[in-house]
């Protein structure tokens, strides 16, 4: 029996600022586009001797937060996003707007008069290609063009430069793959990647609310961040939230995972207010469809699907075609067998009908549908390994040579494609799945979950998987999913939608630092000027999450002294070595020498000196 | 103004064993010893056509914990821990009980009755080495005798074989440096590794309550858990029962590293209950002695230092012998300086003085001490880096190079010797770390704290940290310092150093994998089974956390029913993975063929007989 479902209102919704941030926004050169990015104000640092202030630089970086930390836009959930994107995509001239949806299901549901009470009243009509044309940023990319969406990312990849301070960047050996990063993404660069199908922009012509990102690995390691109800739990109002939530801590891009009522419904709430593309796994819909009868799945009803949700707007499509009828058999000694959910209900349809899997077989048809909206393909990898044992086994590579022979088919019709991995992996066998990757699927993105290192850590499986997404992420992986707390026992709340968020966010950007992503360390050595100069306001803001890290600070410390103070109750005053060092450096820096020259000279006289001043100027 | 020190009672300390675990103990064959182990029971499989029972193996894991989780060991806080080793070390012959404590300031704090009410009661007379004698483990291996403590150990090492089912262990390509490590740990193996300097087994013969232990990279990586007071904050009452809740978690090591009032007496009410070695930075409690003032430290202020901790039985001491005067400029353009505590009193020292660091000077007779006592070195890393920016610079090296040149020396006393290392290290230079350490400290083991991976997360750096440590426990590290989610921003408390060991002991063992330790994967193929076989109860069991493991499946499906279903919120029941998967395997076992050969016959008829038979079982 259907639980009552609910619609989000004004106050279900987070609308604020991350702490001493604004939103700033950066005009395109060749396109009239506005590019957002956060800028972090910090405070001065005050020499000790002298008391002179001296600026520190605010410090802007990526930001997926959308209008939601802009109180200068206004917003209404029931109203959806602006579509900031509806002009440039029209301007093209190769799309029509239909009069209404295609999808006989999307048919059915809009007129269901019982669903008028959760239904999103602003309905945009549904935008597809012209007859004969094709509009993915790939096929643009392939012509040469360079489109506003190019241009907004490129400039986006940039953000983390502006005010860099090149006396504090420093040079770092850097990886193989970071080789192929330039110093300053340019949107040349940005269309000959997609081009060459290195990298995804991942933007229905439907979802014109989203603010453009790329997903590759020349650029910022991106996260994805799973929400969606399940028949147990969760509802829309909840989801929705969630999506806004997810963002405003970091997601690049969210998977609405739904599976339980109301799944149309809900994926129109999320979408029109979602500033950061969607993906889904339409096979989850369309099981609902059949009644959750894997057998009684056809192409038809998941064709259908397809068009339904690409009309919504869903941005990239999981497509687990990988999944053939002659890899089934190699599951049956795993310890963990099939784990994934899109893989499973596949397999299970291939063997009761003893068929080809009808992903595989109608592959070209899919592709049709993915060009005249411009929809990603997300290959799935329905065989992944769910346990350290059956880790790059038989069933695992074959899916992917499989995903390989797809991308090249996809590749034809200029449709985008990224391969989705594993899964759990122990960190010795982690670079090979890269490798392999590159190589088979001819450097197409890779969008990883995780992979978890170890099996033994339920409710910790963000770390388990956290460690594998940073390691996978510098080998090259371009998107990480993120793994939350209640990985293997339970649907995520808030709270853990954050946690695995910001753990992921530190994967990503680890990665970004390992694979010597330009200016990446920009805000690493802001942070950690700021601890070492005390100025614990600004190592709060500039950190990933500056509620948890003040909370953490005032549970010993609560005044608000503490927060000049120069020391915290971890050592205490006497024991600050961060103070002591500080203390060292003035010495030198009064006495008009280095601590080199000091040495050399060896004056026991200017030893004596410092004994008699007493370092010990604030206690 | 000191605040009221308060000390345990039984009813402060946690005493009860781990879910449906038990205590066993296993016998030596050279030695009269029990060895400990935590041997988790299974539940049986239910084969779920036939409704016959499988049983499954109980699970035999390292256990840190002691007697707190062995409820047939009756405890008294007051009293201390039984001296498990007592006999052992009397029976070699080479100690002298003192009539006294040997160190001034041990002496005055005993006699100094305002101290009464928090004092230890039961104190042992202090035992040291005979004149000319040498107690260290090193100097008994290097003269080829295998002593109980190393039979003790390579039985603990072994244990995770206890009940291995062979058939579920997958072999593993292995690593390098896994490479080394025998498949079954023997006692000679163990000798030979400690004479070799490769491995430590910290073992003060004051500390006979501990059970021993061994670091080295050809055993299971440990990890250490930081414990202690500071001036702002806590009380002997809280860390004598943090030492027992870390090492309730895992925590192999405890280190105490007080820096508030009552260090002495703290000390002891730890050393006294703790299972696992202690390990301490004495150059702490004799800044404490000095006011505060690093300049007005002294060698003999130290030296009683280092005499008074080894005879209350410390296993083994930081000395960041290695922060010499000459490489103190070297700092000077960091962006965050020194951030060792040691390191920076030292530095602090040298400059205000002009003079060589005393404990370079010194160093033969801190060795002396040492083998008197057989405390282990842990050389400190006094100018590791504290931030990404500060990484692999040349004040690091530097001082890594002289603790190699200081291991040669503690070695030609048979002074057992560890290095401590990094800090803040992006990816891509953890390598380099690693291979630099073995080659210039001689292959003695690493101990590290980390590394953090990027500065932009303070609240989650137990996060940032994990990642570095699991990369470096697989290159090589022994020994893995915690860090907690309140790193850089306050003390401890008693979550914080559950969710630190947790974290750690996920970068153990997810090292331990990838070094291809024989039969570590036992545990993660044996959980992995249990949640294939929706085995609730022994999922949460056989994991590192079960409490947060049941506490989050039972946010959203508490019943009690929901333990033994074939789904879990996070899916629903139509879309778990697992249970479509049994359902393929089971139809495969039923028809008496493997789904290969069912491919290979490839009958029509068949798969209409699934579809006929409703694969739906459940539900």
């Amino acid at each position: 029996m259907p639980r009552i479902d609910k619609i989000p209102t004004q106050s279900t919704i987070t609308r604020t600022p991350l702490p001493n941030s604004t939103k700033i926004y950066l005009p395109g050169k060749i396109y009239d586009i506005q590019v957002p990015m956060r800028q972090i104000k910090q405070s001065d640092t005050i020499e000790r001797n002298t008391g002179k202030r001296i600026p520190n630089p605010p410090v802007t970086v990526y930001d997926t937060s959308g209008p939601y930390t802009d109180m200068n836009v206004p917003i209404d959930v029931r109203n959806g996003l602006e579509p900031i994107r509806a002009e440039w995509i029209k301007s093209r001239g190769d799309v029509e707007e239909l009069p209404f949806v295609s999808s006989l299901y999307g048919m059915e549901r809009l007129n269901d008069s019982k669903l008028d009470y959760l239904r999103f009243q602003h309905l945009r009509r549904p935008l597809r290609a012209k007859a004969g044309a094709n509009v993915t940023q790939m096929h643009y990319a392939r012509k040469g063009i360079i489109t506003p969406e190019m241009e907004f990312v490129a400039i986006r990849e940039n953000q983390f430069m502006e005010g860099m301070d090149a006396s504090i960047a420093k040079q770092h050996p850097g990886f193989s793959f970071g080789a192929n990063i330039p110093k300053k993404i340019t949107p040349e660069f940005v269309r000959d990647e997609i081009a060459a199908g290195r990298a995804v922009l991942p933007n229905n012509i439907n979802h014109p609310e989203s603010e453009p990102m790329i997903i590759g690995r020349n650029f910022l390691v991106k996260i994805n961040a799973n929400i969606g109800n399940s028949a147990v739990t969760s509802s829309i109002e909840e989801e929705v939230e969630k999506m806004v939530w997810a963002t405003r801590w970091g997601a690049d891009t969210i998977m609405d995972l739904s599976t339980g009522q109301n799944i149309h419904e809900t994926r129109e709430w999320i979408i029109r207010n979602s500033p950061v593309p969607v993906g889904t796994v339409p096979i989850y819909q369309a099981l609902e469809k059949v009644g959750g009868a894997a057998e009684d799945l056809t192409w038809e009803i998941f064709r259908d699907t397809l068009i339904e949700q690409a009309e919504q707007g869903v941005d990239y499509f999981t497509i687990h075609a990988g999944v053939r009828l002659p890899f089934i058999h190699l599951t049956a000694n795993r310890v963990t067998g099939i784990v994934s959910r899109g893989g499973s209900i596949m397999a299970k349809w291939c063997l009761a009908h003893h068929k080809e899997s009808f992903l595989y077989t109608h592959f070209e048809e899919i592709c049709e549908i993915m060009k005249t909206y411009d929809v990603a393909f997300s290959l799935g990898d329905g065989l992944r390994p769910g346990s350290i044992a059956d880790a790059n086994d038989a069933a695992q590579f074959a899916e992917l040579k499989t995903l390989g022979e797809l991308t090249q088919i996809a590749w034809k019709h200029d449709a985008q494609v990224m391969i989705e991995g594993p899964g759990h992996v122990p960190m010795h066998m982690i670079k090979e799945n890269m490798e392999k990757q590159l190589r088979e699927c001819y450097e197409a993105p890779f969008y990883t979950l995780g992979p978890l290192t170890t099996d033994i850590a339920p409710g910790y499986d963000h770390i388990t998987s956290g460690i594998g997404a940073a390691m996978i992420g510098w080998f090259g992986t371009a998107m990480l999913c993120y793994v939350t707390p209640k990985e293997h026992l339970g649907l995520p709340n808030k709270d853990d939608v954050k946690t695995g968020v910001i753990t992921y966010k530190i994967a990503a950007h680890a990665a970004d630092l390992a694979k010597g992503h330009p200016g990446a360390q920009y805000r690493d050595n802001a942070l950690s000027k700021s601890r070492f100069e005390f100025r614990w306001e600004d190592q709060f803001n500039l950190s990933l999450d500056p509620e948890t890290a003040r909370a953490y600070h005032d549970e010993t410390l609560p005044a608000e002294g503490a927060k000049v103070a120069h020391f915290c109750s971890m050592c205490g005053p006497k024991f600050c070595s961060m103070k002591i060092t500080q203390e060292l450096q003035e010495y030198a820096a009064n006495k008009q020498v280095d601590e080199q020259s000091a040495l050399e000279v060896g004056m026991q006289e200017k030893a004596e000196e410092f004994k008699e001043r007493g370092s010990e100027i604030y206690w």
